[in-house]
């Protein structure tokens, strides 16, 4: 059973999603990778949550080949693997179309950072990608959607911004467990709820300062983190 | 027992409602139809959810004429008739007052086409009805709800785009079973839940590009469907 | 036990009101009159839902004297003692503070008739009164709020248009029962819900036209009703 | 074990935090304070709510001395000291991120008094304070949040208004004791969002007038007291 591990944490966070209230009917995935290995675990498709037991998770390499599972995997499996391939550090990636962060994705605005519970899960904004066009749409759609994701990350760490707004689609968030990235996930719908509510008070609401930003963003990550509530 | 698994459907589909949140307090109701035999179950009067059984379902034929049950159906039922009649194709007919789709019905606007979410469901925007005159008001005001609704997809595939808002009123979903009825209607809450947030962000917020709703809607639906989550 | 069934229907009312989501924190109170004779049980002072049992709760007569209980009415009993004496046919009262009718309130804005929802229940927008005067409020506080909505039913049939909404305050509704007035309370704050999503889509959405109003409010009131979804 | 008492209220009032839906994830924390004896308990950092204990509760003397406890202290007591320092008559902080008074912290604007929910809790607006400095955030950053806060208050009694917004951040609620603070706190949460929807509505909305204001919360704080629902 070489994959039993990562099929079991690739199955306890595709369930994790409908008990966060992430997910609506079947809109969302989770994959967990073994980078040095180069394989990763994904949900199949048209399996409904309550079904969905470890033996149905579909193991593929970096390179789209199924090693394991005889289920077909997720659609949306190109764009995890091209994110695999592109963005060095992670393990795990989510994707919803939770409602708030789908609201931002179909308003074709980044989400600011207006405050500090943003700034506590992400190093600024969390960019909307540009339009796809008719041949990438037409083409491998679904690579063609990692692509554009990895494009808008040029001079972003993919690390301390962990999630992307796919635009008129949805957001994908990622990180180093698979339980990290659907915590992302949730975190970047509250986030987007509150800055819903920040806008509707005052649609000229100004970020939250450089200073504040760096204070808690550093206060959770890196060297010097001592942050717990 | 000629209609045992038709009133089954209904009532399975009928329970669903308030359990998806859709229906608050009695506001809604499904119907399934044989349309070989035209006739089709529905939901009967002033019977709560709580104590609604199989045995409660009204069956009637294509013309109006009740076939089997001793309650008086939906008064809700003529409008499900009209569109047995004149939407070929449909086996179940689903009415709710869920608040966003509402919204939109009550605003005076066909619910836009954001993003993927709603490609997924509908090829295009759901329509609004026009506004129904006094004549119509004051006549068989059910009967003429669907013919306003039927008058309204001239130039629509309503098996391409599964529901209708009727205006100052609510929305209308159908489907070819009585549970994918009800998720389509679910689905068009969650849509019009986004559209709303979307709005609030960026009111003009353009549609999704054409390119994007075609992918969609075709990967899954029609013979090169291949979608799965 | 002269008043055993009053006070019962009167508790079981008011436990009602949080399993509804009505009633945040404590905000909220019903009573049941029997106007014969001229008598009304309500919700005592100071006691949780958790705690309430049918012994606690006080009876009064129309002048407001206690007749049965040994606790402490609702500070709000001298607006519900108001409305007995002044609203024929009425037999409960209940009072909430909840959020989508209490935004109407505070806006200072009638609830409008949009949509089919709406005129199920009420004939007609329901009433925001006027901001009461220093020595309104400086005075027996609770029997002038009763006096205010009074005055702001000049022209309204209350048993047609059975809640208003005090300014700067809250929703009261009433009706034949605990039971119905508990429901009409509900679907005020639904339709409320509605009505703030459609006017943020639409600031100028116009009202459901007179001959809907009237052929819904009909249908489910007065001689002619034969409504039921 | 002379802080078991303090140490049980602190859990209690922790414990009920996520139950009221103020708390997603981590984001809140509750200290209780023996203002006789200048010392407060507090929720450690880095345990989830599931396995909180009574024997992780950190107590701490108002200089900020450890004297009981093992585990660290909430990266935010600073804060909690600086208030129990400062306001005198309270015993217990809550700080959340609760999502309706976080849009008004990143808004920068006082929560206005628009009605009754309100004055029952707060005699006034609730304030937003300034903006942090980058040598305020660059230093001792929890302990001058709490000297912003106090800052805030000068011409406002904290016992009359007892909460505030900190700027781009979120809100903090005091109390008598740690059950009253979170209610504060719930109380709170609600109101913002009945502002939100108020202003939604009506932009220019007025606050309640003073002598309602004064009306409801004298009626339920102070020598004549009387209130009850």
């Amino acid at each position: 059973m070489p994959f039993a591990s990562l099929k079991e944490e690739c199955l306890a966070a595709n369930l994790a999603l409908p008990k966060t209230g992430l997910v609506d009917l079947t809109f969302g995935n989770v994959s967990v990778a073994d980078p040095e290995r180069r394989v990763f675990a994904i949900k199949p498709s048209g399996v409904s949550y309550d079904e969905l037991r470890s033996s149905h998770i579909v193991v593929l390499d970096f390179e789209g080949n199924v090693i394991e599972g005889t289920l077909r995997p997720s659609s949306d499996t190109p764009t995890h693997r091209y994110l695999y391939q592109h963005f060095a550090g992670i393990r795990a990636v989510v994707h919803t179309h939770s409602r708030n962060a789908v609201a931002f994705a179909q308003a074709g605005m980044d989400l600011p950072c207006l405050g500090t519970t943003h700034c506590d899960y992400f190093n600024g904004p969390v960019p909307v990608t540009r339009g796809m066009t008719p041949e990438e749409t037409g083409g491998d759609y679904e690579w063609e959607t990692g692509k554009v994701i990895v494009e808008r990350f040029v001079g972003i760490d993919p690390l301390e911004v962990p999630a992307v707004l796919v635009r008129n689609h949805g957001p994908f968030a990622w990180g180093p467990t698979a339980a990290k990235a659907v915590e992302t996930a949730l975190a970047l719908e509250i986030i987007a709820d509150m800055a819903l509510k920040t806008l509707s008070l005052n649609p000229t609401a100004p970020p939250a300062p450089p200073h504040l930003l760096e204070k808690h963003f550093s206060r959770k990550h890196g060297p010097s983190a001592y942050y717990g509530q």
